[in-house]
């Protein structure tokens, strides 16, 4: 693709040689002549000298020092939609009806969907415009999805999952499937709960592979406030392997890595970043809180925590709790000297 | 549904106007003048004088200060069973074989059994009376599955898997896949080592989303005591993505949240809680144990155990300790000025 | 099988009656007289006198007492062999395309081949002689999977996944899923970074069940050196429910034990040891390093280090340190008996 051709597919401004061949994507690490690569900012200067990179997308100030280059207000974002013009997905599957899919009689499909092979679509189901269900998706009965959608192979969603627009779900991703909850009778014995009220995802929200979030069940609440379905929000973005358990309530655009585990009733406010394998369990997370990889939250926070460790606790006492740990035997062996140069009793401590 | 109508299904005494409707399910915080709550006991007194809800099931001796209720033993379990009178299943599969199922000609199906679409049931599978096979379920060879059981779509069952009855398998679970083992040879190299027996679950478990459980391999031991199958109990309730390796035998009635990990030929005894993301590594873990969540368990625990953390110590030291490790910055600050008081050499601190 | 026969087929000297029936496997713990079993090193003299076993494999100069045996360098590798003789795989898929299996016209298979029942092939994907697809595996297209594989149930892999030769990939794993990255836009909303580089698998590898590996997207470089797909080495040996994120290379040759995740760009020099439930984050791990269960490496470390804990310490420091752990609370009284005694202030502790 030629430079000047890229430049205004992206809307972008460009500096070089308009008719310069691109043929490839790559880092400023391993970029060769005819790769476009991207910097974020003053930062990657060296590395971009360095760079044998062809093209640049870089903030509006950058000096270039007479390289090729686009510039842009967010270099990173573009890079991505960049990629799309490059290297675009060769393998989208065209709109239709797969003729191995099973499509109960009142399943409803918008324009331009496309339904693969041995996909299952229970009854009731509703595909909105041009989303894309690969094979082996199972749709249980009542599931809506909206426009511009992409369900990926083998991912389950259960009976009364409601999803928004443009939302990717990835492999093997459950969707609705039963909370873990059972109550014992007298016998000591126990009898499952019955959770029979639905998933509700926003619109733009990332379901990572092998991600399970679990149904609601109608006598659950917390928190004083109606819960009618475990409900994720808008452009909220899972990663992978995350168990979100029922009756969960994730408000837009959280950030749920690899891993991350909450627990039933968890109830999470805007823009909370939660690190890899980190979690919480009974609490209200506030809005804007970094909690890092790792870190499990057992109570209520604040709006804009930072917290790490288990159980979290703030972030600069983290790192310098976990810095004097490596002090602690020898901390040990000082006090016993101290005590021993007072001659105290040192009964306590063998 | 009428009050009395759900009285006599439930086998309970009710209290107020018998004809009255109930028409949805809800908890105290939630629940309007037509919704079904429950009240466990006296410490919910506050929370049951605000709530707008029309009828509970509250213990025998319950004032209900002239409310509508039902009166019962276990009000929660109870509530659970109203939860299928009041939402019942709509979804529950009817009786018969999906045209799309493909079943091995030796297969044996009991009485008013559901397969659906594109399940396979390799040959010498046995499907108890009334079960039901989800669409996309995968049975291997040899598996047999009890009565009243329901195995949801993308479960996968490997060889000779033997389910009992009254048994509940979520979404994408995967029970029998080979055990994790490998033997080096001289030169380096390394021997996959064939885990080739099977995994046995006793009546009424339930298996989470994604949770894999292994097969057995036929040289494997432990604990002085014949393991001939990776083995979970009666009763045992597993919750999503749990990961249960080779060999491990889990007695009956224990309890396994998320995430929860165990590793290959761990013993675990009756009635044992597992919180989430916990586990134990080659350890018998004594019965009725009660093991925190995000705590490892590393070594052969009493019955009665209640531990918390990583390496897994008894629970309340676990608290003193946590509270303690925040003051241990300020504490080398203390030990420090009491060796300058002292004249004491401070060489091995710093 | 009679012992002089399963001398000649493991090509190993035996010792005792050549016709003697050997009927089962087992361990030193559960064997009887017919069922053959291994010693590995004198540490299992007591336990070798006390069982009933009938046959074992032991080491060249392992005193047998008179019993049945048969010698080895490694008697663990070839129990392993033993185990494909005396316990064959008699649910191994014969050859050939099952009618109901979806391949696109340009797929290319080879040698007897084995393809199951609604496996479904994307175009251009190419399968090596003698593997095996199981039922329900999806193969998105351009994938190519090398001789004798074997693709469990569930499982899928994206675009452009590439597997050598003699892997095993277990029930519902996930290879090629899109990497978790998103770029923010000037208005604070999110692009998705599309990941459309692919998935490279060394020969031999071990892939568990409901593991996820995403791909690689081509903008990410790290280290100083090319990645252009997410690489797993030559007989890397991964177990269930392990994350590995976008851009990881993980050389020959390692071990990561269940529930392990490695953040996005991790480098994993060969033959690293990843208990179970560890990982690491943004870290160049050093060949032969031993990372023990539930640690997490935030940081590059050397060639063989050994690390536990989290954030990981050297192993030695680590035991040294949560054995002091339990006598914190007890040391914080014993310095506030010294600041008493010395009437030092205590302000700063209270």
């Amino acid at each position: 693709m030629k430079l000047e051709e890229l430049a205004t597919a992206l809307g972008l401004p460009f500096e070089g040689e308009p008719s310069f061949q691109i043929r490839g994507l790559a880092s400023l690490d391993d970029g060769g002549p005819s790769d476009l690569g991207f910097v974020t900012g003053a930062g990657y200067r060296e590395l971009f000298q360095r760079s044998a990179i062809g093209v640049v997308i870089v903030p509006l100030d950058f000096d270039v020092e007479g390289r090729k280059c686009l510039r842009s207000i967010q270099p990173y974002a573009d890079f991505a939609r960049a990629v799309d013009q490059i290297m675009p997905d060769r393998h989208r599957p065209s709109p239709g009806v797969h003729p191995t899919a099973v499509l109960e009689n009142d399943v409803e499909l918008g324009a331009d969907v496309s339904i693969g092979a041995y996909a299952v679509l229970g009854s009731g189901c509703m595909i909105g415009a041009r989303s894309i269900i690969h094979p082996h998706v199972t749709l249980y009965p009542d599931v809506r999805i909206g426009e511009d959608c992409v369900i990926h192979s083998h991912a389950c969603l259960r009976e009364a999952v409601h999803l928004g627009n443009r939302i990717h779900v990835q492999n093997g991703a459950v969707i609705g499937s039963d909370g873990f909850g059972f109550a014992f009778r007298a016998d000591g014995t126990q009898v499952r709960v019955p959770h029979r009220r639905g998933v509700e995802i926003g619109d733009e929200a990332e379901i990572g592979s092998n991600t399970t979030i679990d149904r609601s069940h109608p006598g659950h609440s917390r928190h004083g406030f109606e819960v009618t379905a475990t409900r994720i929000g808008r452009a909220v973005k899972i990663d992978n392997q995350v168990h979100i358990a029922h009756d969960c309530v994730i408000e837009d655009g959280c950030t749920l890595c690899g891993q991350t585990a909450l627990g039933g009733g968890t109830y999470v406010e805007k823009n909370v970043f939660f690190g890899g394998r980190s979690g919480a369990i009974r609490a209200r997370v506030g809005e804007g809180s970094l909690i890092g990889g790792w870190t499990g939250v057992l109570q209520d926070t604040p709006p804009g925590s930072k917290l790490l460790g288990f159980p979290a606790i703030e972030r600069g006492l983290w790192g310098r709790v976990t810095a004097a740990l490596k002090r602690l035997p020898e901390l040990l062996r000082r006090v016993r000297r101290i005590e021993k140069a007072l001659e105290m009793d040192q009964s306590e401590q063998e």
